[in-house]
């Protein structure tokens, strides 16, 4: 099993390792200390190495931070967190409702002064934000690590080659792509410290932290199209040498940011902040060059996704069977993923879960990142609704699915909430539109069903997804702050929600890649884009009123559901296949 | 008759005046002057006295501009106004395909230096960005006056009271309001330059240009809740004294704005950049502190917009019954215009029209901004659309509507756009949504059901309109670029469309009004917002396809129209009010 269902929180460290850090910074003269949850690569997984927070509070949330004053310690964590912060950390922190409660505003209340903060843990926007906001920061060590005296050591796992046939494009090719754009933009040279992006741009992957196969390192790319990769060099070995990659400690790395010359592109908002201190080129802030054409996928990766996402479907359709025939009330949470994972090991190909499992049943379906822990895993009862949120990394593609599913008899206002989240979903796959148009413009068309009703749901419809690297990738979303145009090539999730607190949560969730449009009779001259999608998994019928469905909503549902049939025709268990043919049975 | 159609444009008049402002370039010492289509009050009609684009090139459009070098003399205009320059303007004067071709590419390939522009003419963003792109300027007193022998005195249109009754809020309220924030801002004084926003805070209304009926004026605000108005004195004599405004002649503006002390707030997208250089006091930039204030609407205004419309919906529904009494062959386009703008006119009730009439058959129709003049006109025939976008300004509200109609048996491929435009507009009248939605989000919603057949329109589904002020109001818009939430009061046009280029346009609008939605059962506990529809006028159901509506968009249309009769039950002629029962009859 790749994933773990304790509560990995230990509250009663708290207090001693709170004190111990206070005392450390007395020691040193500084009047507070703030310990975020990111690490220098600013990603969505940590190391153990790197988990400051949860080894200081507590607490394991996947965002928040903690200010340490001498007379108090306030956890900031947002709307997701408050239920559980309450139960991780130990009373000598003091939760804080975040953002409605500023930084400078708590420093404020408690008579606080300048600040100190690891400058490897922060962006130059995150500080210049708070900077603005009237924070008086200062730069220091990282105050944890230096009383943290069982730290684990740093990853160590092997870099291995990604096949220029999954990639689709060799890493001396994208080098001189990201090269000349440089050239174009008038820069010498580029800083990267996303290990997504050094992985994409290398043609390699990674072993370092769970979930994402990406190797922590940082880079610098120049116009020669040559790589200065910086890194324990036993982490690469294996990889053999390249001519134009020159391997260093990631010691030397500072230093060989020191020592650049002319324009350097910075991304303000990954960028370690020491990063830019040690930069004494001309800066260029921008996004990180690799960003945007790793996310517009090439036809190798696109065959590679639609190869993943059908075993994928195989695994989650059996899934799927097993589920219904087991007894009402005789499943519980913990169980149903490891089942589900079970099926997808048994396709030989899974390397990772793509994230941790939600498996959610009744109220916790409307716990948006629910996670479950065997404190508080149930079981999945009949007359109540059970969401499932999980996905695979394969070498060829990296998966993302949601279904809910009805456990005998579902209440009917959840068939009606959950007939206007398909009508969003379907609205979206649907949708042909031109150039130029972004995630912010379409976002409405997945909620204008819900919102004609009065519901609506408090995440963005959809995130980018990467080609076995991250199942968040930017930078292209589906959400109203997302004012980037979409691109052919790009993956996106597509999944509308609705969720009602205490009782039960929806969402569906397809993944779906941006392409040029076929051409439509009598259409205007201009270049039109759609969706293809890759997720063919049937949705659950007993949930949908068809009558609240438009014939074209109708039809929709109905070829989809024939095409999930088709795809795994003749691949299934009998309990399975038996089970698809109720599964896709037409509306 | 307020509006007029001969082409105004004088061509021939361009080679002397261009030779004229040479001369004083070369007097003067500079290399280039640039001439804009605006004026000081950056509005979108300008007095005859600051028609200095079209006095010195002939060009007529509401947008654009002319560079002139010593060798060349390069009249900028966008895709709008291709065709119509090339007829307006002598061969001395090079079109040039903006924003395509930008200023600073321009210039470099005719080998320009530093160039000289008015400070009144532009706003510090404006100039921001010509000098970010690279151009050099230089400011300088305005050449194109210095050489205008003839050029027409300022206007002098008396000012007078808007009544209490009418805006809802005394000015006293209103400026009690602004101090407050600029007080919570931490600003002292805010500078207005935009008329419609002075008129708003002052309760008055002015007669200096056509279709907007506004003062032409400046004024500082300062927290103590006193105006410092900046307009000639005999234009607001009538008004008579008011203690808290103190009236000052324009030429006193620029020492007011040396004087000021503190901090004050200076709108840079609005204000001229020759008040920002006079400036000696700390600038806080920010939006004109009465935009926001006057684009929601009270209670007042919105009983005055919804008299207006009911007055204006009577005019209109007269000029339809008339039209489809006409023989096929025997209208023209500018006797549609001035029929409509009589009925208008029997109102007893029309100030002005809110802008020219878009008069446009066949073809043209698919001119988005389309002006019949005596060379255009052309007559309505049998087998085409016809397109008719026009407003009111009446003392309770402004008025603008767009009906497409059916002459004769229209093509079938214009039926089908047409149900398509028509299927925005509805999503568009009915949709629900949460506070902090903007019009970027929803204006997708207006185009769904073209994109999904490979249609669109090039340009935004709605603006912002006034209250017996500008017909195109900001600051929020129903477009792409628009992220400004809406607010309960705004009033805002409704107006997607199809345009075949030769052959028809579509339109169809209705102004809206976002208000708080009323209670649905079972919705969310948030705060929602929707449309109040603001026009009753049938809408042309032969164009209506019947088959491609759902029944959703089937029971709009029918209620709609059952609803543009009720209202204007007993109030019409005969031959409107027989032609009203075939106009509303169900689907």
């Amino acid at each position: 099993m790749f994933q773990t269902f304790e509560s990995s929180t230990s509250p009663d460290q708290g207090p001693p390792r709170l004190a111990a850090l206070r005392a450390k910074m007395a020691e040193i003269g500084v009047q507070g200390f703030i310990v975020p949850r990111a690490d220098a690569w600013q990603g969505e997984y940590v190391a153990p190495c790197d988990e400051r927070l949860s080894w200081l509070t507590g607490f394991t949330g996947s965002a928040g931070y903690c200010v340490v004053l001498p007379d108090i310690a306030g956890v900031f964590v947002d709307g997701r967190y408050r239920v559980q912060v309450k139960a991780q950390v130990a009373d000598v922190f003091t939760p804080v409702d975040w953002p409605e409660t500023s930084l400078k505003s708590w420093l404020t209340d408690h008579g606080a002064g300048r600040i100190a903060y690891d400058p490897w843990l922060h962006s130059p926007n995150q500080i210049k934000s708070l900077k603005e906001a009237g924070v008086e920061l200062v730069a220091t060590e990282n105050l944890v690590d230096a009383v943290w005296d069982d730290r684990p050591p740093r990853p160590a796992g092997e870099a291995f080659a990604h096949p220029v046939e999954l990639a689709g494009e060799s890493s001396s090719d994208k080098r001189a792509r990201i090269a000349a754009a440089l050239k174009d933009a008038g820069e010498d040279a580029a800083i990267l410290t996303l290990p997504d992006s050094i992985c994409w741009l290398l043609n390699i992957r990674g072993a370092d932290i769970p979930r994402i196969p990406i190797l922590q390192c940082f880079a610098i790319v120049s116009t020669d199209a040559r790589v200065a990769l910086f890194v324990e060099p036993e982490k690469v070995e294996t990889l053999g040498p390249d001519q134009a990659i020159d391997v260093h400690p990631p010691e030397a790395f500072l230093d060989a940011v020191g020592a650049l010359e002319g324009k350097v592109r910075l991304d303000p908002d990954s960028c370690p902040e020491a990063v830019l201190t040690a930069l004494t080129a001309e800066v260029s802030y921008g996004l990180d060059p690799c960003v945007l054409p790793k996310a517009r996928k090439n036809e190798a990766e696109l065959r590679g996704a639609r190869a993943a996402h059908a075993r994928d479907a195989l695994a989650m359709i059996e899934f799927l069977a097993w589920l219904d025939s087991e007894e009402p009330g005789s499943v519980t949470e913990i169980a149903a993923a490891e089942v589900l994972e079970g099926f997808r090991r048994a396709t030989n190909a899974l390397r990772d879960i793509s994230f941790e499992t939600i498996s959610g049943a009744g109220e916790h379906g409307a716990v948006v990142h629910y996670r479950v822990t065997e404190e508080t895993n149930r079981t999945l009862n009949s007359g109540e609704l059970y969401l499932v949120d999980s996905g695979g990394q394969y070498i060829d593609g990296t998966t993302d699915i949601t279904r809910t599913l009805a456990l005998g008899t579902p209440p009917e206002d959840a068939r009606a909430a959950f007939t206007r989240v398909l009508q969003g979903m379907i609205a979206l796959s649907r949708i042909r539109f031109p150039r130029g148009v972004a995630g912010a413009h379409i976002d409405a068309l997945a909620r204008a069903q819900l919102w004609m009703a009065g519901l609506d749901y408090d995440h963005g419809t959809g995130h980018g997804v990467g080609s076995y690297l991250s199942v968040h990738e930017g930078p292209a979303r589906i959400s109203r702050v997302s004012t980037l145009p979409l691109e052919p090539g790009m993956i996106l999730s597509n999944e509308p929600g609705y969720y009602r607190e205490g009782a039960f949560g929806i969402r569906i969730e397809n993944l779906i890649v941006v392409r040029e449009a076929p051409a439509l009779p009598g259409a205007d001259d201009r270049s039109w884009l759609d969706f293809e999608t890759l997720t063919y998994v049937p949705i659950d019928r007993r949930l949908i009123v068809p009558g609240m469905l438009s014939a074209g909503e109708t039809a929709w549902i109905n070829t989809y559901h024939a095409e999930c049939a088709r795809r795994v025709a003749g691949q299934l268990s009998d309990r399975a296949a038996t089970w698809m043919a109720g599964a896709c049975a037409s509306l």
